[in-house]
């Protein structure tokens, strides 16, 4: 038996990736089937930690909640190297999310398949589910000119095996794509099949890891802890319930067959990499041992992420990196998060099929400063440590320096996307501490009508819609009319705001929040201009809450001046795409013109 | 068709109060049965708002983030009266809840049904669901004192009727229990089959209350809003979605019967009481209605709240009042909960069967208390509002002044029990802000192992057992010297963390939480004594979270030496029970011993 269908997004893999683009798909409403080998979904499974700006992400989506609840948070990360009798001992604790804007000051740590039930129920909760065991066999991209630039095409055929098929049972099935997206992971048949080549060094490090419910009077071990030992580096990472994972550094010697110069996982086992963790420990003690993982990895890239904007790849398929950073799982998803909101906006017909072209140039480009970053940090981890004998090894000030350094690499919070049609620096002046091109900053406001603090990030969910931000400043009655004025003006139909909504419904494209300069026992918000303000909610004021502790300061912390009227322009992903004075409008429209298509103009 | 049955809890009633008192004892493990006589849950129902304490203690329970979730937040009030025109204008705006030791500074708006619903779901999850519709129609108290003294027998006899029997389904029903109460409202027919009567006035005043989607220039349509105008009172309650509740005083000519005296409803109309709004609002504009509610209430307060100790009735059954306070589903929550972990100790054998005189001792107090400020606080509604005829009406200044008396009261916050078997002041000089009597104050410390920040509320849930906080101050080594004698002598069979639990499982009856002075970058946790860290969670330092926003000076906001060891009890409902120096154990053993019973001693 066999079968052809037609789907507008078909995702190749159910992993962090391809759950976390299928996930973001389904919540736009997108017509998406996703795919796996597996025959079910993982059970357990090794994570490394969701850092801070992933944790944002996940939030934008809803999900945040449960990942915290279910998950361990870590909070302090603790550093020790060895004494002069060898021995290691404590040289500095210090918080582990070192960025001042952090809204998450932790990493989540959780097993892989906590991570993705939570994706798979949400996306059950949009009727799509994995369907497995299934493998892609043929991949074919049209390169027919006119189907290609057409939104009602089909141009990806992809020829799929249904593993368990038995009997009269569908076998071979034969699906018509708009788009596919390989998430298959760092062995990734699409990629391979497309011929697409990887770049970079084959092997990095061995690390050994294992999972324990430790029994230790080390007094850190609920704190992510890098130890420099004499008998080596290992690092704890604590987990959900009582578990600790160790990462611990192998020597070649250890586990590679000298013969074939491969990984030989016989070489060594649960017991023996306890044994040499025990060791790392002294003079602590540390006795329990439960579970065995692996992890060994090299460092390599993708040399392109798409092909013909039809098919891109997601994740391990395009960047494998060491599990040193815990970046692994995090850039996946913020891969995922990046494609699925500019496939959903090319499939409704709102934005030009050319501006998918952004989706490798801000991932690579981060893949690549990921590797580049992984190399300088690396050596923190195979260079030997500081002792009386060796007074140039390795002190835990490297580390403290590396960690400032990289905080906001490592975190994601500082993540910036370089300049592009999504990406416009041109008023940065604006709104001086928005920097363009990295994410939107959290910040407390409480709502004018009722004096509710929300969290802007929130009011900034991952809903496919970009969000206009209206700081208003003060309103004196001269900036009411100023205000006023430009509401005027944005309700021509010629203003970005009317040109690329259907029917006048401006909701529907974007969403507009007001921020008013002004304290919550004084401010009216209904004069606030009807336009800006479709909901009560969508008032703030830049004001402390009701206990004084939370909020306030708003217009200080981003740089903008409360006498201006200023737009912040914020992309589906959280990212800021622009700031303008409200005397740049114009500027504004041009930025929406490179790549929002106008009513009525929508490919067929 | 008829039946007999034993159970130990029989809670007759499923309005807040019987659903608060069968969820807390459900989560006790205690075998409880709850009937009601309408034949489904509601659907719809009024409410008044859930005032700051009683989210506190919801929280306790674990279900306060779903309540916060599906509710409205309040959390500003504002106050407008008839300038020279006689139109209402704004004279204030402050916040709703002004306590500064709130934790949740604001009140939760949300129907009946779907509070009741949270509490339903809580106990489904325990197995136990209302029996409906069921109606008592016989009930008898043992009046053998051998009976009534032990915990075996079942002295309480109820016959129930099941009003939806059919054919040979069971139509009677008789039960022996060991406990009843009576949640059952303010006709209670359990107060009454026991001949207890009400005392105090039967009516108070008149409000109609309606529930409007509104379309109005009022700005403060979200904030609890008093409006005294010429044309009446009125209040403002936001609620859920976008749905505002507004209570109308009405004058007795509008809605009572001359002739009966009493109320007669059908003098009004929803169309009738909206246009009474509406006048109220000038110059302001009111549209839009929806839906109509009533109430009309009277303050009065029943002569006992137990009979024997065997039946006791909670909530609207032993009390009635006005709705201004909003206090009506509290007082009736907070009664359950005070009731239920004193039934369950008992029902374990822990406790002695007489502290459930601390029930009537305490709740009924509180009745009082809130009768006579809901007669000090009418006068505020009553009244004529200030204007310029009237120099001597009441001004927002009367307002303001009021919620600034009784904010402690109305939101619950500041309520005290007075000494008792339960309440020990003795010693409050070692804790001087830690009110014995009142609720334990909210306040962030960090884990000492992972440095997470923890609100130490979070740590009391309302598991019943009693919590001993143990303030090491700064440990020293002289204080750590100190604290492992402490924790010498409290490992003795005589001490009171031994005696009261069976087979030395302290952790069985009480919960032990250390808190120590010290800072998250230094203080090693292993210190502590294992008999004060069951767990690596239960060691908690008095210290800024990592972003330094929240947590630390926790020993100076509650008056405690960081150079002394201080005990601080908890009761298993969340209230201070005693605190005492490190050297008066046998004060804390003498406070125990008046009501909890030495293991090997429980009745069989």
């Amino acid at each position: 038996m066999s079968l052809e269908s037609c789907v507008d997004v078909l995702v190749i893999g159910a992993g962090p990736a391809g759950l976390m683009s299928a996930n973001a798909l389904a919540m736009a409403g997108v017509d998406v089937r996703v795919i796996d080998q597996r025959p079910t979904k993982l059970t357990v499974g090794q994570a490394d930690g969701i850092q801070s700006r992933t944790i944002e992400v996940w939030q934008s989506y809803g999900l945040a909640e449960r990942l915290i609840r279910e998950g361990n948070q870590v909070y302090m990360s603790a550093f020790y190297a060895p004494n002069e009798r060898g021995e290691i001992e404590c040289t500095k604790r210090e918080r582990l999310v070192t960025p001042p804007t952090a809204r998450f000051p932790f990493i989540v740590t959780l097993h892989q398949a906590a991570i993705e039930s939570i994706l798979l129920d949400s996306m059950s909760q949009r009727g799509v589910k994995v369907d497995r065991p299934v493998v892609p066999s043929v991949i074919e991209v049209s390169e027919d000119v006119e189907e290609l630039a057409s939104m009602s095409s089909y141009p990806v055929k992809v020829t799929l095996e249904h593993l368990d098929a038995v009997g009269d049972s569908i076998k071979t099935e034969s699906v018509r794509a708009k788009f596919v997206i390989g998430a298959d992971g760092a062995h990734s048949w699409v990629r391979r099949a497309l011929g697409i080549p990887m770049e970079g060094e084959h092997t990095d490090s061995i690390w050994g890891v294992i999972d324990v419910k430790p029994d230790t009077d080390l007094p850190d071990i609920r704190k992510l802890t890098k130890i420099q030992s004499i008998n080596g580096t290992c690092m704890i990472i604590p987990r959900e319930d009582d578990i600790v994972r160790l990462y611990i550094q192998l020597s070649g010697g250890d586990i590679i067959d000298p013969s074939t110069g491969r990984v030989d996982k016989s070489r060594t086992s649960p017991e023996k990499l306890f044994e040499v963790a025990r060791k790392m420990f002294q003079p602590f003690e540390l006795r329990t041992s439960t579970d065995v993982n692996w992890l060994l990895v090299g460092q390599r890239i993708a040399s392109r992420y798409s092909v013909r904007e039809r098919v891109f790849i997601a994740g391990d398929a395009c960047h494998t990196h060491s599990p040193k950073a815990g970046q692994g799982m995090n850039a996946s998803m913020n891969d995922s998060h990046n494609l699925a909101w500019k496939l959903s906006q090319v499939l409704r017909g709102w934005a030009s099929p050319s501006f998918l072209k952004t989706y490798e140039l801000e991932r690579r480009q981060f893949a690549q400063d990921l590797i580049a970053f992984d190399k300088e940090y690396s050596v923190l981890f195979t260079g030997k440590p500081r002792t009386v004998e060796n007074q140039n090894g390795l002190s835990h000030e490297n580390f403290f320096r590396a960690s400032k350094k990289f905080g906001g690499f490592i975190t994601g919070l500082d993540v910036q996307y370089a300049p592009s049609t999504l990406v416009n620096a041109k008023h940065q002046g604006c709104a001086t501490n928005l920097v363009i091109g990295q994410r939107m900053l959290p910040q407390i406001f409480v709502r004018a009508a009722d004096a509710r603090p929300v969290q802007i990030q929130d009011m900034l969910p991952a809903d496919i819609r970009f969000k206009v931000l209206v700081f208003t400043g003060i309103l004196t009655d001269k900036q009411i009319a100023n205000v006023n004025s430009l509401a005027t003006q944005l309700s021509k139909p010629s203003s970005f705001l009317q040109k690329y909504a259907a029917d006048g419904d401006v909701s529907s494209v974007f969403d507009i929040i007001t921020i008013v300069a002004g304290r919550k026992e004084e401010a009216n918000f209904l004069v606030v201009p009807l336009l800006f303000r479709e909901h009560w909610s969508k008032v703030l004021l830049d004001d402390a809450d009701v206990m004084r502790s939370r909020g306030g300061h708003g217009y200080e912390s981003f740089g903008i001046d409360p006498a201006a009227i200023t737009f912040v322009i914020v992309r589906p992903d959280g990212y800021v795409g622009m700031v303008a004075p409200s005397t740049a409008v114009d500027d504004v429209d041009r930025y929406f013109s490179s790549f929002l298509i106008p009513r009525g103009l929508c490919s067929s």
